[in-house]
Protein backbone atom coordinates (compact mmCIF):
# COMPACT_ATOMS: atom_id res chain seq x y z
CA UNK A 1 0.00 0.00 0.00
CA UNK A 2 3.03 2.33 -0.19
CA UNK A 3 2.76 4.93 -2.71
CA UNK A 4 6.37 5.85 -3.48
CA UNK A 5 5.64 9.63 -4.05
CA UNK A 6 4.95 9.47 -0.55
CA UNK A 7 8.59 8.96 0.46
CA UNK A 8 10.48 11.37 -1.16
CA UNK A 9 10.26 15.28 -2.30
CA UNK A 10 8.81 18.16 -0.96
CA UNK A 11 5.80 16.85 1.93
CA UNK A 12 5.50 20.61 2.98
CA UNK A 13 3.65 20.62 -0.39
CA UNK A 14 0.73 18.64 0.42
CA UNK A 15 -1.80 19.62 -2.58
CA UNK A 16 1.32 18.96 -4.42
CA UNK A 17 1.71 15.76 -3.48
CA UNK A 18 -1.67 14.20 -2.69
CA UNK A 19 -4.21 16.21 -4.70
CA UNK A 20 -2.76 16.24 -8.05
CA UNK A 21 -4.59 13.87 -9.37
CA UNK A 22 -8.11 16.14 -8.78
CA UNK A 23 -9.47 19.71 -9.89
CA UNK A 24 -10.19 22.06 -6.87
CA UNK A 25 -13.74 21.39 -6.91
CA UNK A 26 -13.24 17.95 -6.56
CA UNK A 27 -11.16 18.82 -3.20
CA UNK A 28 -14.23 21.14 -1.96
CA UNK A 29 -16.31 17.46 -2.12
CA UNK A 30 -13.49 15.80 -0.44
CA UNK A 31 -13.17 17.36 2.02
CA UNK A 32 -16.63 18.18 2.76
CA UNK A 33 -17.18 14.78 3.35
CA UNK A 34 -14.70 13.56 5.28
CA UNK A 35 -15.71 16.33 7.88
CA UNK A 36 -18.89 14.73 7.49
CA UNK A 37 -18.42 11.53 8.27
CA UNK A 38 -15.93 12.31 10.73
CA UNK A 39 -19.01 14.50 12.57
CA UNK A 40 -21.18 11.67 12.53
CA UNK A 41 -19.30 9.17 14.43
CA UNK A 42 -17.24 10.95 16.68
CA UNK A 43 -20.80 12.35 18.51
CA UNK A 44 -23.35 9.80 17.49
CA UNK A 45 -23.66 7.96 21.02
CA UNK A 46 -22.90 11.31 23.04
CA UNK A 47 -25.66 11.74 25.90
CA UNK A 48 -28.27 15.17 25.43
CA UNK A 49 -31.21 16.31 26.68
CA UNK A 50 -33.07 19.45 25.25
CA UNK A 51 -31.36 21.27 27.28
CA UNK A 52 -28.04 20.47 27.26
CA UNK A 53 -28.00 20.31 22.93
CA UNK A 54 -27.44 23.88 22.55
CA UNK A 55 -23.99 23.60 23.95
CA UNK A 56 -23.35 20.53 21.88
CA UNK A 57 -24.17 21.65 18.68
CA UNK A 58 -21.64 24.21 19.47
CA UNK A 59 -18.78 22.17 20.02
CA UNK A 60 -19.82 20.15 17.35
CA UNK A 61 -19.56 23.09 15.19
CA UNK A 62 -16.17 24.32 16.59
CA UNK A 63 -14.44 21.11 16.68
CA UNK A 64 -15.24 20.23 13.01
CA UNK A 65 -14.49 23.43 11.36
CA UNK A 66 -11.08 22.87 12.45
CA UNK A 67 -10.59 20.71 9.84
CA UNK A 68 -8.96 21.61 6.61
CA UNK A 69 -11.15 23.78 3.69
CA UNK A 70 -14.11 23.40 6.29
CA UNK A 71 -15.42 26.77 6.00
CA UNK A 72 -18.53 26.74 7.94
CA UNK A 73 -20.30 23.77 9.55
CA UNK A 74 -23.98 24.20 11.38
CA UNK A 75 -26.25 21.45 13.43
CA UNK A 76 -29.70 21.00 14.45
CA UNK A 77 -30.43 18.62 17.01
CA UNK A 78 -34.05 18.17 17.18
CA UNK A 79 -35.68 19.15 20.37
CA UNK A 80 -38.77 17.60 19.43
CA UNK A 81 -36.77 14.18 18.93
CA UNK A 82 -35.16 14.59 22.28
CA UNK A 83 -37.86 14.81 23.81
CA UNK A 84 -40.25 11.73 22.34
CA UNK A 85 -37.18 9.51 22.98
CA UNK A 86 -35.74 10.48 26.26
CA UNK A 87 -35.20 7.51 28.82
CA UNK A 88 -36.82 7.45 31.86
CA UNK A 89 -33.66 9.08 32.94
CA UNK A 90 -34.73 12.26 31.06
CA UNK A 91 -32.18 12.28 28.10
CA UNK A 92 -31.13 10.28 25.33
CA UNK A 93 -27.53 9.17 23.04
CA UNK A 94 -27.45 11.42 19.76
CA UNK A 95 -28.18 9.37 17.10
CA UNK A 96 -28.54 9.93 13.35
CA UNK A 97 -32.35 10.73 13.67
CA UNK A 98 -32.15 13.78 14.83
CA UNK A 99 -29.69 15.42 13.41
CA UNK A 100 -29.48 17.94 10.45
CA UNK A 101 -26.19 19.68 9.44
CA UNK A 102 -24.80 21.15 6.98
CA UNK A 103 -21.16 21.89 6.15
CA UNK A 104 -19.72 23.95 3.35
CA UNK A 105 -15.82 23.21 2.33
CA UNK A 106 -13.78 25.50 0.47
CA UNK A 107 -10.81 25.36 -1.99
CA UNK A 108 -9.09 27.98 -3.84
CA UNK A 109 -12.44 29.47 -5.37
CA UNK A 110 -14.46 26.09 -5.44
CA UNK A 111 -17.11 25.58 -2.64
CA UNK A 112 -19.17 22.53 -1.80
CA UNK A 113 -22.31 22.48 0.59
CA UNK A 114 -22.36 18.78 2.68
CA UNK A 115 -25.50 18.15 3.74
CA UNK A 116 -27.02 15.05 6.37
CA UNK A 117 -30.45 14.48 6.74
CA UNK A 118 -32.40 11.84 8.12
CA UNK A 119 -34.68 10.42 4.79
CA UNK A 120 -37.85 8.54 6.78
CA UNK A 121 -38.21 6.73 3.50
CA UNK A 122 -34.49 5.35 3.18
CA UNK A 123 -34.51 5.12 7.12
CA UNK A 124 -31.05 6.38 6.74
CA UNK A 125 -29.27 9.64 7.99
CA UNK A 126 -28.22 10.37 4.05
CA UNK A 127 -24.98 12.46 3.37
CA UNK A 128 -25.42 14.58 0.44
CA UNK A 129 -24.10 16.73 -2.23
CA UNK A 130 -26.28 20.01 -1.64
CA UNK A 131 -24.80 22.20 -3.70
CA UNK A 132 -21.44 22.86 -5.42
CA UNK A 133 -19.55 25.57 -7.70
CA UNK B 1 -26.81 -14.38 29.77
CA UNK B 2 -30.53 -14.11 30.22
CA UNK B 3 -30.77 -13.50 34.10
CA UNK B 4 -34.68 -14.07 35.09
CA UNK B 5 -35.22 -11.46 37.02
CA UNK B 6 -35.18 -9.37 33.91
CA UNK B 7 -38.33 -10.08 32.55
CA UNK B 8 -40.72 -10.16 35.81
CA UNK B 9 -41.60 -7.69 38.49
CA UNK B 10 -41.86 -3.85 38.69
CA UNK B 11 -38.79 -3.07 36.24
CA UNK B 12 -39.35 0.32 37.29
CA UNK B 13 -38.18 0.23 40.79
CA UNK B 14 -34.21 0.10 38.82
CA UNK B 15 -32.52 -0.37 42.49
CA UNK B 16 -34.30 -2.94 43.85
CA UNK B 17 -34.25 -5.36 40.66
CA UNK B 18 -30.67 -4.14 39.28
CA UNK B 19 -28.68 -3.30 42.10
CA UNK B 20 -29.62 -5.03 45.49
CA UNK B 21 -26.66 -6.70 45.37
CA UNK B 22 -24.21 -3.47 46.56
CA UNK B 23 -24.12 -1.13 49.13
CA UNK B 24 -25.11 2.58 48.51
CA UNK B 25 -20.88 3.69 48.02
CA UNK B 26 -20.52 0.60 45.79
CA UNK B 27 -23.11 2.40 43.46
CA UNK B 28 -21.76 5.45 43.76
CA UNK B 29 -18.43 4.11 42.71
CA UNK B 30 -19.76 2.04 39.84
CA UNK B 31 -21.90 4.90 38.24
CA UNK B 32 -18.86 6.98 38.51
CA UNK B 33 -16.32 4.81 36.81
CA UNK B 34 -19.46 4.27 34.36
CA UNK B 35 -19.02 7.68 33.11
CA UNK B 36 -15.66 8.04 33.38
CA UNK B 37 -15.30 4.96 30.81
CA UNK B 38 -18.10 6.65 28.94
CA UNK B 39 -16.48 9.70 28.26
CA UNK B 40 -13.03 8.82 27.88
CA UNK B 41 -14.35 6.99 24.37
CA UNK B 42 -17.05 8.74 23.41
CA UNK B 43 -14.97 11.81 23.29
CA UNK B 44 -11.10 10.80 22.45
CA UNK B 45 -10.05 11.24 18.67
CA UNK B 46 -12.25 14.72 18.80
CA UNK B 47 -10.62 17.26 16.68
CA UNK B 48 -9.40 20.07 19.03
CA UNK B 49 -7.21 23.05 19.43
CA UNK B 50 -6.16 26.02 21.96
CA UNK B 51 -9.52 27.91 21.17
CA UNK B 52 -11.92 25.60 20.92
CA UNK B 53 -10.80 23.42 24.00
CA UNK B 54 -13.00 25.90 26.35
CA UNK B 55 -16.36 24.57 24.25
CA UNK B 56 -15.18 21.11 24.06
CA UNK B 57 -14.76 20.79 28.30
CA UNK B 58 -18.05 22.57 28.49
CA UNK B 59 -19.58 20.34 26.38
CA UNK B 60 -18.10 16.99 27.90
CA UNK B 61 -19.41 18.31 31.49
CA UNK B 62 -22.78 18.66 30.26
CA UNK B 63 -23.02 15.28 28.33
CA UNK B 64 -21.13 13.35 30.99
CA UNK B 65 -23.27 14.94 33.92
CA UNK B 66 -26.40 13.80 32.27
CA UNK B 67 -25.63 10.39 33.43
CA UNK B 68 -27.33 8.52 36.22
CA UNK B 69 -25.77 9.55 40.08
CA UNK B 70 -23.49 12.15 38.48
CA UNK B 71 -22.95 15.15 40.55
CA UNK B 72 -20.16 16.89 38.96
CA UNK B 73 -17.78 16.50 36.06
CA UNK B 74 -14.68 18.80 35.34
CA UNK B 75 -12.74 18.16 32.62
CA UNK B 76 -9.47 19.73 31.96
CA UNK B 77 -7.90 19.75 28.89
CA UNK B 78 -3.96 20.53 28.67
CA UNK B 79 -3.13 24.00 26.11
CA UNK B 80 0.57 23.60 26.52
CA UNK B 81 -0.16 19.43 25.06
CA UNK B 82 -2.71 21.04 22.29
CA UNK B 83 0.49 23.59 21.68
CA UNK B 84 3.37 21.52 21.66
CA UNK B 85 1.69 18.40 19.77
CA UNK B 86 -0.39 20.43 17.25
CA UNK B 87 -0.25 19.49 13.11
CA UNK B 88 0.61 21.66 10.47
CA UNK B 89 -3.46 22.62 10.56
CA UNK B 90 -3.15 23.77 13.73
CA UNK B 91 -5.16 21.40 15.58
CA UNK B 92 -4.95 17.81 16.94
CA UNK B 93 -7.36 14.58 18.19
CA UNK B 94 -7.98 14.93 21.77
CA UNK B 95 -6.07 12.03 23.36
CA UNK B 96 -5.98 11.09 27.19
CA UNK B 97 -2.26 12.26 27.35
CA UNK B 98 -4.24 16.09 27.63
CA UNK B 99 -7.21 15.68 29.63
CA UNK B 100 -7.03 15.61 33.56
CA UNK B 101 -10.83 14.72 34.47
CA UNK B 102 -12.36 14.67 38.00
CA UNK B 103 -16.05 13.29 38.34
CA UNK B 104 -18.38 13.59 41.45
CA UNK B 105 -21.30 10.53 41.60
CA UNK B 106 -23.55 9.96 44.79
CA UNK B 107 -26.04 7.55 45.74
CA UNK B 108 -28.36 8.39 48.60
CA UNK B 109 -26.05 9.85 51.08
CA UNK B 110 -22.81 8.22 49.34
CA UNK B 111 -20.59 10.22 47.36
CA UNK B 112 -17.10 9.22 45.50
CA UNK B 113 -14.88 11.00 43.71
CA UNK B 114 -13.23 9.18 40.34
CA UNK B 115 -10.84 11.01 38.44
CA UNK B 116 -8.56 10.44 35.01
CA UNK B 117 -5.40 11.60 34.58
CA UNK B 118 -2.35 10.77 32.29
CA UNK B 119 0.52 8.94 34.88
CA UNK B 120 3.81 9.36 32.50
CA UNK B 121 5.49 6.31 34.39
CA UNK B 122 2.65 3.93 33.48
CA UNK B 123 2.71 5.93 29.90
CA UNK B 124 -1.20 5.50 30.84
CA UNK B 125 -4.30 7.79 31.43
CA UNK B 126 -5.21 5.86 34.56
CA UNK B 127 -8.97 5.79 35.91
CA UNK B 128 -8.78 5.76 39.82
CA UNK B 129 -10.88 6.31 43.06
CA UNK B 130 -9.76 9.94 44.65
CA UNK B 131 -11.87 9.86 47.32
CA UNK B 132 -15.15 7.76 48.86
CA UNK B 133 -17.52 8.53 51.66
CA UNK C 1 -7.44 18.91 40.52
CA UNK C 2 -3.88 17.99 41.26
CA UNK C 3 -3.53 15.56 44.32
CA UNK C 4 -0.32 15.48 45.74
CA UNK C 5 0.11 11.98 46.19
CA UNK C 6 0.06 12.11 42.54
CA UNK C 7 3.50 13.74 42.46
CA UNK C 8 5.38 11.66 44.57
CA UNK C 9 6.12 8.30 45.81
CA UNK C 10 6.13 4.92 43.72
CA UNK C 11 4.15 5.36 41.02
CA UNK C 12 4.62 1.94 39.91
CA UNK C 13 2.66 0.95 42.93
CA UNK C 14 -0.53 1.65 41.38
CA UNK C 15 -2.85 0.15 43.66
CA UNK C 16 -1.12 1.54 46.96
CA UNK C 17 -0.98 5.12 45.52
CA UNK C 18 -4.55 5.34 43.70
CA UNK C 19 -6.85 2.49 44.99
CA UNK C 20 -6.36 2.51 48.65
CA UNK C 21 -9.42 3.61 49.43
CA UNK C 22 -11.37 1.25 48.08
CA UNK C 23 -12.14 -2.51 49.14
CA UNK C 24 -11.10 -5.60 46.87
CA UNK C 25 -15.04 -5.69 45.91
CA UNK C 26 -15.27 -2.27 45.30
CA UNK C 27 -11.77 -2.12 42.94
CA UNK C 28 -13.46 -5.31 40.75
CA UNK C 29 -16.82 -3.11 40.64
CA UNK C 30 -15.18 -0.01 39.42
CA UNK C 31 -13.22 -1.70 36.63
CA UNK C 32 -15.69 -3.66 34.82
CA UNK C 33 -17.96 -0.58 35.07
CA UNK C 34 -14.84 1.15 33.37
CA UNK C 35 -15.00 -0.99 30.87
CA UNK C 36 -19.02 -1.05 30.01
CA UNK C 37 -19.08 2.65 29.91
CA UNK C 38 -16.06 2.26 27.04
CA UNK C 39 -17.84 -0.38 25.13
CA UNK C 40 -20.76 1.47 24.55
CA UNK C 41 -19.62 4.75 23.84
CA UNK C 42 -16.44 3.47 21.68
CA UNK C 43 -18.59 1.20 19.53
CA UNK C 44 -22.06 2.82 19.17
CA UNK C 45 -22.51 4.14 15.79
CA UNK C 46 -20.28 1.32 13.87
CA UNK C 47 -21.90 0.41 10.85
CA UNK C 48 -23.38 -3.00 11.54
CA UNK C 49 -25.52 -5.50 9.07
CA UNK C 50 -26.49 -9.23 10.25
CA UNK C 51 -23.05 -10.53 8.63
CA UNK C 52 -21.03 -8.60 10.07
CA UNK C 53 -22.28 -8.69 13.68
CA UNK C 54 -20.28 -11.72 14.49
CA UNK C 55 -17.13 -10.27 13.86
CA UNK C 56 -17.87 -6.88 15.32
CA UNK C 57 -18.95 -8.72 18.46
CA UNK C 58 -15.18 -10.66 18.88
CA UNK C 59 -13.52 -7.50 18.14
CA UNK C 60 -15.28 -5.58 20.93
CA UNK C 61 -14.90 -8.36 23.27
CA UNK C 62 -10.80 -8.65 22.42
CA UNK C 63 -10.51 -5.03 22.54
CA UNK C 64 -12.25 -4.73 26.02
CA UNK C 65 -10.26 -7.38 26.97
CA UNK C 66 -7.74 -5.89 27.41
CA UNK C 67 -8.46 -3.44 30.40
CA UNK C 68 -6.91 -3.81 33.55
CA UNK C 69 -8.83 -6.46 35.65
CA UNK C 70 -10.95 -7.60 33.04
CA UNK C 71 -11.21 -11.56 33.03
CA UNK C 72 -14.39 -11.72 30.20
CA UNK C 73 -16.25 -9.97 28.01
CA UNK C 74 -19.26 -11.51 25.81
CA UNK C 75 -21.76 -9.46 23.70
CA UNK C 76 -24.81 -10.47 21.49
CA UNK C 77 -25.73 -8.09 18.92
CA UNK C 78 -29.79 -8.87 18.44
CA UNK C 79 -29.62 -10.27 14.87
CA UNK C 80 -33.46 -9.76 14.65
CA UNK C 81 -33.08 -6.03 15.64
CA UNK C 82 -30.63 -5.60 12.23
CA UNK C 83 -32.81 -7.36 10.14
CA UNK C 84 -36.18 -5.21 11.53
CA UNK C 85 -34.10 -2.01 11.30
CA UNK C 86 -31.85 -2.01 8.37
CA UNK C 87 -31.39 1.28 6.30
CA UNK C 88 -32.30 0.76 2.36
CA UNK C 89 -28.36 0.46 2.23
CA UNK C 90 -28.50 -2.73 4.02
CA UNK C 91 -27.04 -1.97 7.16
CA UNK C 92 -27.64 0.19 10.36
CA UNK C 93 -25.44 1.48 13.33
CA UNK C 94 -24.85 -0.15 16.40
CA UNK C 95 -26.46 1.12 19.21
CA UNK C 96 -27.84 0.52 22.79
CA UNK C 97 -31.40 -1.08 21.40
CA UNK C 98 -29.00 -4.18 20.20
CA UNK C 99 -26.73 -4.76 22.44
CA UNK C 100 -26.34 -7.44 24.79
CA UNK C 101 -23.26 -7.19 26.99
CA UNK C 102 -21.66 -9.40 29.90
CA UNK C 103 -18.17 -8.17 31.23
CA UNK C 104 -16.61 -10.32 34.44
CA UNK C 105 -13.96 -8.33 36.34
CA UNK C 106 -11.69 -9.49 38.63
CA UNK C 107 -9.14 -8.09 41.49
CA UNK C 108 -7.39 -10.47 44.19
CA UNK C 109 -10.18 -12.79 44.68
CA UNK C 110 -13.19 -10.53 44.32
CA UNK C 111 -15.27 -11.16 41.35
CA UNK C 112 -18.02 -8.85 39.69
CA UNK C 113 -20.43 -9.44 36.88
CA UNK C 114 -21.49 -5.98 34.71
CA UNK C 115 -24.58 -6.48 32.16
CA UNK C 116 -25.48 -4.02 29.83
CA UNK C 117 -29.06 -4.97 28.42
CA UNK C 118 -31.82 -3.06 26.96
CA UNK C 119 -34.72 -2.26 29.36
CA UNK C 120 -37.96 -1.45 27.30
CA UNK C 121 -39.89 0.18 30.45
CA UNK C 122 -36.82 2.12 30.95
CA UNK C 123 -36.32 3.04 27.45
CA UNK C 124 -32.64 2.71 28.40
CA UNK C 125 -29.90 0.51 27.75
CA UNK C 126 -28.82 -0.23 31.50
CA UNK C 127 -25.42 -0.88 32.99
CA UNK C 128 -25.94 -2.69 36.46
CA UNK C 129 -24.19 -5.50 38.77
CA UNK C 130 -25.66 -8.95 37.99
CA UNK C 131 -23.62 -10.46 40.51
CA UNK C 132 -20.47 -9.43 42.78
CA UNK C 133 -18.32 -11.83 45.36
CA UNK D 1 -31.26 24.52 6.42
CA UNK D 2 -34.50 22.72 4.76
CA UNK D 3 -34.00 21.70 0.85
CA UNK D 4 -37.63 22.05 -0.49
CA UNK D 5 -36.82 19.26 -3.00
CA UNK D 6 -35.80 16.99 -0.14
CA UNK D 7 -39.79 16.81 1.09
CA UNK D 8 -41.53 16.07 -2.31
CA UNK D 9 -41.05 13.53 -5.30
CA UNK D 10 -39.70 10.30 -5.52
CA UNK D 11 -37.48 9.85 -2.27
CA UNK D 12 -36.44 6.89 -3.38
CA UNK D 13 -34.52 8.00 -6.38
CA UNK D 14 -31.46 8.95 -4.14
CA UNK D 15 -29.34 9.71 -6.79
CA UNK D 16 -31.47 11.75 -9.06
CA UNK D 17 -32.88 13.97 -5.75
CA UNK D 18 -29.60 14.32 -3.97
CA UNK D 19 -26.34 14.19 -6.51
CA UNK D 20 -27.80 15.16 -9.56
CA UNK D 21 -25.16 18.35 -9.25
CA UNK D 22 -22.12 16.42 -9.33
CA UNK D 23 -20.41 13.47 -11.60
CA UNK D 24 -19.93 9.87 -11.20
CA UNK D 25 -16.34 10.44 -10.64
CA UNK D 26 -17.08 13.46 -8.23
CA UNK D 27 -19.69 11.08 -6.40
CA UNK D 28 -16.94 7.90 -6.36
CA UNK D 29 -14.92 10.62 -4.11
CA UNK D 30 -17.38 12.03 -2.33
CA UNK D 31 -18.35 8.50 -0.67
CA UNK D 32 -14.68 7.19 0.06
CA UNK D 33 -14.22 10.40 1.51
CA UNK D 34 -17.15 9.94 3.90
CA UNK D 35 -16.11 6.65 4.70
CA UNK D 36 -12.06 7.44 5.74
CA UNK D 37 -13.50 10.22 8.08
CA UNK D 38 -16.44 7.93 9.48
CA UNK D 39 -13.29 5.20 10.18
CA UNK D 40 -11.05 7.52 11.87
CA UNK D 41 -13.71 8.73 14.28
CA UNK D 42 -15.39 5.75 14.88
CA UNK D 43 -12.32 3.70 15.80
CA UNK D 44 -10.13 5.95 17.56
CA UNK D 45 -9.26 5.30 20.99
CA UNK D 46 -10.20 1.53 20.76
CA UNK D 47 -8.11 -0.32 22.85
CA UNK D 48 -5.53 -2.91 21.05
CA UNK D 49 -2.44 -4.54 21.40
CA UNK D 50 0.00 -6.65 18.99
CA UNK D 51 -2.29 -9.84 19.58
CA UNK D 52 -5.97 -8.18 19.07
CA UNK D 53 -4.61 -6.09 16.03
CA UNK D 54 -6.01 -8.15 13.00
CA UNK D 55 -8.96 -9.25 14.50
CA UNK D 56 -9.69 -5.02 14.65
CA UNK D 57 -8.54 -4.72 11.10
CA UNK D 58 -10.84 -7.27 9.60
CA UNK D 59 -13.57 -5.43 11.87
CA UNK D 60 -13.28 -2.01 10.86
CA UNK D 61 -12.95 -3.48 6.67
CA UNK D 62 -16.18 -5.57 7.19
CA UNK D 63 -17.97 -2.18 9.28
CA UNK D 64 -16.66 0.06 6.98
CA UNK D 65 -17.55 -2.58 3.34
CA UNK D 66 -20.88 -1.69 4.46
CA UNK D 67 -20.87 2.14 3.72
CA UNK D 68 -23.12 3.10 -0.08
CA UNK D 69 -20.42 2.43 -3.21
CA UNK D 70 -17.67 1.00 -1.26
CA UNK D 71 -15.69 -1.38 -2.93
CA UNK D 72 -12.86 -2.46 -0.52
CA UNK D 73 -11.51 -1.38 2.80
CA UNK D 74 -8.01 -2.43 3.62
CA UNK D 75 -6.98 -1.47 7.15
CA UNK D 76 -3.04 -2.03 8.75
CA UNK D 77 -2.73 -1.25 12.05
CA UNK D 78 1.56 -0.71 12.73
CA UNK D 79 2.32 -3.80 14.84
CA UNK D 80 5.74 -2.17 15.63
CA UNK D 81 4.02 1.48 16.96
CA UNK D 82 2.07 -0.48 19.28
CA UNK D 83 4.72 -2.47 20.83
CA UNK D 84 6.70 0.87 21.14
CA UNK D 85 3.85 2.40 22.57
CA UNK D 86 1.94 0.52 24.58
CA UNK D 87 1.11 1.07 28.41
CA UNK D 88 2.08 -0.30 31.52
CA UNK D 89 -1.13 -2.56 30.72
CA UNK D 90 0.33 -4.09 27.80
CA UNK D 91 -2.07 -2.20 25.47
CA UNK D 92 -2.68 1.47 24.21
CA UNK D 93 -5.43 3.56 22.26
CA UNK D 94 -5.98 3.26 18.42
CA UNK D 95 -4.52 6.51 16.83
CA UNK D 96 -3.89 7.92 13.56
CA UNK D 97 0.02 7.59 13.98
CA UNK D 98 -0.48 3.64 13.71
CA UNK D 99 -2.52 3.26 10.76
CA UNK D 100 -2.31 3.05 7.32
CA UNK D 101 -5.48 2.42 5.63
CA UNK D 102 -6.95 2.17 2.10
CA UNK D 103 -10.19 2.62 0.71
CA UNK D 104 -11.98 1.70 -2.57
CA UNK D 105 -15.18 3.45 -3.81
CA UNK D 106 -17.15 3.08 -7.26
CA UNK D 107 -20.06 4.81 -8.48
CA UNK D 108 -20.93 4.02 -11.89
CA UNK D 109 -17.62 2.64 -13.98
CA UNK D 110 -15.92 5.38 -11.54
CA UNK D 111 -13.18 4.37 -9.06
CA UNK D 112 -11.85 6.47 -6.21
CA UNK D 113 -8.65 5.23 -4.43
CA UNK D 114 -8.30 7.05 -1.08
CA UNK D 115 -5.99 6.74 1.36
CA UNK D 116 -4.88 8.04 4.94
CA UNK D 117 -1.37 7.98 6.55
CA UNK D 118 0.73 9.27 9.19
CA UNK D 119 2.98 12.19 7.63
CA UNK D 120 5.47 13.03 10.29
CA UNK D 121 6.61 16.50 8.68
CA UNK D 122 2.77 17.29 9.37
CA UNK D 123 2.54 16.04 12.29
CA UNK D 124 -1.24 14.61 10.70
CA UNK D 125 -3.06 11.27 9.71
CA UNK D 126 -3.15 13.10 6.27
CA UNK D 127 -6.46 11.64 4.16
CA UNK D 128 -5.90 12.06 0.40
CA UNK D 129 -6.76 10.91 -2.85
CA UNK D 130 -4.15 8.22 -4.61
CA UNK D 131 -5.73 7.89 -7.50
CA UNK D 132 -8.89 7.89 -9.64
CA UNK D 133 -10.68 7.26 -12.85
Amino acid sequence: MEAEHLKTGDLMDVDKNFFSKISDRERAIFEGAITMGALFHQFVGTPVSVESASVLEKSIKEAMELQPCIEEVNVEIDKKILEDTKSEFEYTSLSGEMMNVMIVSKYNHKKAVIRMKFIDELNYPLMFVDDVD
